[in-house]
């Protein structure tokens, strides 16, 4: 058995080793390739993509877990051997049902697909986007026909990015935010603005660097697992729970973006490198579930980092490292990433009109996967939910429809995830808080460190070992419950 | 045969595809892998470097080769064609020799031994290295042996590294440039020693990254065909002439240092980026001749970076990037650059005993492959021969026989290139001069891109098609003459 279960791990190996390159030239494109050999780099991702697909899905692979699956005495490997092993041959036959020509098609169209969206938005021209948008509609329902033959587009959609969440968890959560906060943000639209151009300065770009590391060595980011770097978006990549790497982007005129850039993928990157060692060649060493992952990144950038007591303690330090940054007091430079107001950007979005930019293209996706909504008819949706949310109609498409990547790759079900995130993080703080306290307290003495440790032992060592679900049944919740972040941003905002 | 041809670049293609894995790692491992995750990757290199091994050294690659070489019509294709076409054959030819266990073998000790040089350069304690040496002599040998049965073994060393070049040639170049300098140097040492002491500052690192791509893009570095990273040591790597990467380093205490490795480096780039576009899928699209690699990097770094005029025309940008030069000025700065001064490492010499340096190296080499000296009696000699050319004796194993890596990877032979590179300077600077007029005019007015100008059309542009001799014969020398380069340094330094 133990033998047997070495050769499955040897072979595991094997697949890292193509895993490795495709997450190296993924890195690499995004971080370092100089413009000329772009495409040389491109098509050597592509290659490794396809290799490391039919290692993945090999018959050899396959064997190796339906032996040990088939081993007599199999109950005695961990459990946690087991679930892998269990959650392995479910994949393996999910994938394989892909057939390999669909799989290399499908990655042609995403890349080409990509490259159109980047023109688009740049011309802010949709309909050079429009054939592709439509493509990758009909391959993702197509991929997911393949995958689950008897079930809902949509469905399988969703529980590829967030297992074990189905349309109607959202369609019940998400009306319950909306119904909340649509109100609020009317309410706080008409109150008198504060002046807030003290923070209109040149923020020098090394010193923004300076200040992301800082940052991330404060929330507990190892920097002997993990390295930064620089791309146009900033994202968190990982080989494995010893180098997770993240990203982010800065500009002379704002220092707040690239602040909450950076807390937000030490989020994700200090989830990845708290898995549970024991964990490294089982399914849940990479955290599969985008929603949960979501909530750790939007926690420790909202619920943490906008309070004015995650402040306090190293506000002077700051202050040291971006100098420009001692002609902005404290409490200006809390209102500034704080400052709600509906807008066009979801990235640039305040948490709460967040919400509503995810409602929106969760309304939109419905509309494609179960109104047979097409590529077409998608920015005059845009344009009308626009309105209806966040009372604003975008004035071209580059501030509209083509706004973000996701859907040229064919995420599709992505979006959802990050509104989820927030909507978990909600249960998370009342768990904590019940746990250690009150959590302003604990960020004006400077302890994040303990926060960060309670998040390792509750949710970040099981890795995806659990779906977000049945890590929120270990806190207690029975459901996802929206009170709690509801809760929240009253508490927050309507003073 | 177009059709034969183009198969033959096909798989060329799926042959790159695999390099620019194995570039890729070894990028990555010097100059972003964080601590934790250096095993995995490494053995992910060795796994790509295998692969990419047997893969251009296939039976299916060969065929390919040989259809091709024996086409009715060979002589139809371009000239550049059938040269490259011959000279694969004549590698696969040797690289056939080495059985695959053989190959892994090498790679292994090679790995093994640099670790141990690692530990053993840190501990200053030569014992820990000296089995990895001994084992790195003995495989190399026997790798020089398999590849070219029937010659003498440092002969074929000193070809792997500098096509056409034998120890006929480097004992006569060598002894000539040793006879040379030695009694100028004895003579700059007894002059009084100019206070140097304005230079001892603190540089901050980020101005010295940036007056890094300030020199960059002053030479003629591309930046859409290369970027720049930070590793322990100084280096340059490539892909393809469209993605050339320099490396460099930095300490707050030496502005110098990281001034002059930009400087060195971006010779190499230039040198590469320049390359015809032609042969990009020749044998000769990068350049394996790395005496005349280092004549470019040599050239830019010595015979043009350490003259007061290239630093004329740009030292008050240098100022205004680098904020601690104003307080040092241009003569200061000029004399700091060509301190001439035995020393006991290498990479901090000076121009003219860096000569020497490289002259102790390859009268050990000598010892080693021709006299058959062992690894146990390398520090002797060592010492023996730093007292004898540098007048000094290293105190302890770090600053003496454990200070480069080279011979830790079995890089026997490659010594000897970056001296030749500096002889080879004398008359490319002697040629040059006869077509452009006075360099130091041309630089004093920053013209210097008529420089690279001048070297593109000469050399670069050629690639690895001819070899050195063969350059050196187009700029009209019949053999290789050091009287350039003695001339050189005696008008330089003997004043």
């Amino acid at each position: 058995m133990i033998a047997k279960l070495q050769e499955y791990i040897d072979h595991c190996k094997e697949i890292e080793k193509l895993k490795n390159a495709v997450v190296l030239f993924s890195w690499d494109l995004k971080t370092k390739t100089p413009k000329n050999n772009c495409e040389n780099m491109a098509d050597s991702l592509t290659y490794f993509s396809t290799e490391l697909f039919k290692k993945s899905t090999s018959k050899e692979h396959e064997k190796l877990v339906e032996e040990l699956l088939e081993e007599e005495n199999f109950k005695n490997l961990p459990d946690y051997w087991q679930e892998s092993l269990l959650k392995e041959k479910k994949n393996i036959e999910k994938s394989k049902r892909l057939p390999v020509e669909f799989y290399e098609e499908y990655v042609k169209s995403a890349t080409m697909s990509e490259i159109a969206w980047e023109e688009a938005k740049r011309k802010s021209d949709f309909s050079l986007f429009e054939p592709h948008l439509q493509k990758m509609i009909d391959v993702v329902k197509k991929k997911a026909k393949y995958m689950e033959p008897n079930k809902d587009v949509y469905d399988t959609l969703l529980d590829m990015y967030e297992e074990g969440i189905t349309k109607e968890d959202i369609d019940r959560v998400f009306t319950e935010v909306k119904t909340a906060i649509v109100p609020l943000i009317r309410k706080i639209e008409e109150r008198e603005k504060e002046d807030l151009s003290i923070l209109d300065r040149k923020y020098n770009i090394d010193e923004q660097k300076h200040l992301q590391d800082f940052l991330l060595e404060y929330m507990g980011f190892d920097f002997e697992s993990g390295t930064v770097g620089e791309s146009e978006h900033p994202f968190t990549l990982g080989f494995n729970k010893n180098d997770i790497r993240v990203t982010n982007h800065y500009t002379e005129d704002d220092v707040i973006d690239s602040i909450f850039s950076a807390i937000h993928e030490g989020g994700h990157a200090i989830f990845e490198q708290n898995v549970a060692d024991e964990y490294r060649y089982t399914n849940f060493s990479s955290i599969d579930l985008l929603g949960l992952h979501e909530s750790q990144s939007r926690l420790y950038e909202n619920v943490l980092g906008r309070r004015k007591s995650f402040w306090l303690p190293i506000y002077s330090k700051v202050q040291e490292i971006v100098k420009e940054l001692k002609y902005v007091p404290l409490d200006k430079f809390v209102s500034g990433i704080n400052n709600v107001q509906c807008s066009y950007i979801r990235v640039r979005a305040d948490e709460l009109t967040y919400c509503l930019h995810i409602i929106l293209r969760y309304e939109i996706e419905r509309e494609i996967f179960i109104n047979k909504a097409r590529a077409k008819d998608i920015p005059m949706l845009w344009k009308n939910k626009c309105k209806e949310l966040l009372g604003i109609e975008p004035r071209n498409d580059q501030e509209g429809v083509l706004q973000d990547m996701h859907w040229s790759d064919g995420s599709f079900g992505y979006f959802p995830t990050y509104l989820l995130g927030s909507i978990y993080d909600g249960m998370i703080l009342e768990s904590m808080e019940k746990e250690l306290g009150n959590v302003d307290t604990l960020l004006a003495e400077g302890r994040i460190k303990e926060i960060t440790k309670w998040l390792n032992t509750n949710i970040h060592k099981h890795g995806s070992r659990y779906t977000s679900k049945e890590v929120l049944k270990r806190l207690g919740y029975e459901n996802i419950e929206t009170k709690q972040i509801i809760k929240y941003f009253y508490d927050k905002y309507d003073k």
